[in-house]
């Protein structure tokens, strides 16, 4: 059961001019399901991309960083789910790129102008001409309003399709922003999640786009944990189309540029909690904050260290206030000279530790109260510094195992 | 259930002269469970240790370092079960202290020859008053041969006393080395685990027991993982009474040190890998080698993201050839430069991976046939160097969850 999260409701996804949207159904693992999504881009579109920092990073994943380094305009999106055409070595390779040759012949681009995407089970053989045999159904379906079933056509182990849209004001222009995800498992991101995309039609100079992918990135799909897999397969697009009519966006530092920009993060992390809230067998959306590190880089040790402890986690999904498990976790994180005489922790609004010692103060039952609730936030002052950060996590439930266990029967 | 672990039998801990265990019920957490052990050492023994790296180190883990480098002949140890005094700041020290104090009386000797031990609970205040109304049973229980019954009295969430011992032949002597040990969760020990004692009678020259147990614990104790949790609590405490008849070790380079330092290290080894055996939840004993690094540094890397992976640790729960997210892993985890072309996999006997994709000859049914057995050795070649490393860990089951769930209910 997610946590605070439902499907979208397709009304509230607004078309993003210039981007087209069709899925098919292809058969890549299973038969009636929705798993071949192609996205078209208008001429003069721009895109940008982070991808996976895992070395073992999947086939697709490499030839998205090959076409966008290429320079070639983007004209196309071609994602399948089922299958994630990592760990095939080089025929994994050319079958990637067999389906960006298939997927250009219709459209009457170079297969450079291709950005290909695989999301499912790791080291199995991609099933490329069930995939081109899709391709009609999923071009004839084309339409600018088909985000909802884009959503659902790239989910895996997701129990809901993710989407986020909103709209701004840019001069007289209404400019939008609208953007799918998925997630659930394997999801440690690092530099992007499993899949997303957001799509603006903004005016936004192309040079200025890659940094926004960046910061978007950092902001979002950086910032949350499931289980601390690094996926092979993990991309975040960003697209603009360019056709809104504005001025040119030229620099974040204008009230066009900042509100396109708090846009385009708002959505991106609208998306990636719904990655959290709907994460294998969560049942608890948790906020992790360290506080007064000396940087960023030692506040985010602690934090992924509670996010990942999976005494943290188990405790958290029996609502149980085992809370000593979060100061154990903060004293591995790896800070070699904490001390641990100066840690705070609070549960929301429950000051529970003072000065590494549990407050005589703190009463059990108020701990319990909070830990009952399914959104948490976890606080932990380092008393070092000024340096702080959040990310985002869920608990270690029975359902992830069962999930994880029959993921491929 | 355990896997292929059984309790010792009593009959096959030999007593180590100039050692004398008693165990009590002190109703520490829970009455009627043997909770308090209390160890005495002969004069002229030597004992040495290694700790938990965690930061947030247990109060009793400060005082056994601060009384070991006081450098007073170590006399007895004091263990109780059921509450770790650890997040407990200044008041946590001063209870420890006090239990040494009072054990230090009862034995007319100082408290700094007492070093103290706990485990359990995290963040609750040590009942010390308990624990020295149980002083007077332990001290009257005290003898040569009750090995078995202190493995069960220094026991949290294990299902099975842990202990070991052996024989060895030292010129004319015989020497014995025996030594138990307890885990179960919060397990991925940084220089020794949850708590673990061996002791033996041979004369080790003082000044090498220091190094021994360095030495013992990175062959043993630090290769083993649970969940990736160091405890705040982990010590491991090599004891030499030095009561054995045969001329003074002076070195390992010589017959007799050797044949004392592999039964050390053997009996840890046994005394580790039964805590992965015990290991909450576990169904499967891992023995995960990574060979071909530059370093041992890169390889330990690597077998330690397998390890840690809930994904693989579920896979393997369910007998699940999935073994596309062990490549994952090893992709993820920190190996900047892997060419992730040349990554060779094995399955015990089975070869799966080649060059980074699945091999033509892989049949999936081999994959299953390992997957099934209850204990399992995964290969993975890195092609890149001539380090290696191994450790051991265990699969993630539902056991896991709810035992975790359940800990302080």
């Amino acid at each position: 059961m997610p946590v605070n999260l439902s499907a979208p409701n397709p009304q509230d996804l607004h078309p993003v001019p210039g981007v087209q949207i069709g899925v098919a159904m292809a058969g890549v693992r299973k038969a009636n399901r929705r798993d071949l999504t192609v996205v078209t881009l208008a001429e003069g579109s721009a895109v940008a991309g982070v991808f996976t920092k895992n070395r073992f990073c999947a086939a697709p994943v490499q030839i998205c960083q090959k076409h966008l380094a290429a320079g070639t305009d983007i004209r196309a999106l071609l994602v399948n789910t089922g299958n994630a055409n990592a760990g095939t070595g080089e025929d994994g390779l050319v079958r990637a790129q067999t389906t960006c040759i298939a997927l250009a012949r219709h459209l009457d681009i170079a297969p450079e102008q291709v950005l290909p995407f695989s999301t499912g089970v790791i080291m199995e053989t991609l099933p490329i001409d069930r995939i081109q045999a899709g391709l009609p159904a999923a071009l004839a379906d084309l339409k600018a309003d088909n985000w909802a079933l884009a959503a659902e056509g790239i989910m895996t182990t997701d129990t809901l399709p993710k989407a986020a849209s909103r709209q701004v004001k840019v001069g007289n222009a209404t400019v939008t922003v609208t953007g799918i995800s998925k997630g659930a498992g394997m999801i440690k991101p690092n530099m992007a999640t499993m899949l997303g995309y957001v799509a603006t039609d903004a005016k936004i100079a192309p040079a200025l786009l890659q940094g926004l992918a960046k910061d978007a990135a950092d902001a979002s799909f950086n910032r949350i944990t499931i289980d601390g897999d690094t996926s092979t397969n993990d991309s975040f697009v960003v697209i603009a189309t360019r056709q809104a009519d504005h001025a040119e966006i030229t620099s974040w530092d204008s009230p066009e540029g900042r509100a396109v920009r708090e846009a385009v993060i708002a959505v991106s992390v609208q998306l990636a909690q719904a990655i959290v809230r709907d994460g294998e067998g969560a049942t608890k959306f948790i906020t992790i904050t360290v506080e007064g590190g000396r940087d960023e880089a030692e506040c985010r040790l602690a934090a992924y260290a509670i996010a990942h402890s999976p005494l943290v986690k188990t405790a958290f999904f029996a609502s149980d206030p085992n809370l000593g498990r979060i100061l154990a976790a903060v004293g591995y994180a790896g800070i070699d000279d904490l001390d641990q005489n100066l840690i705070e922790l609070h549960l929301d609004d429950v000051h529970v530790v003072t000065k590494g010692g549990r407050r005589p103060e703190y009463r059990e039952e108020d701990g319990q109260r909070v830990m009952k609730q399914s959104e948490i936030t976890i606080r932990v002052g380092l008393a070092r510094g000024t340096a702080a950060t959040t990310l985002w996590t869920c608990d270690l439930s029975h359902d992830y195992v069962t999930i994880n266990a029959d993921y491929r029967s």
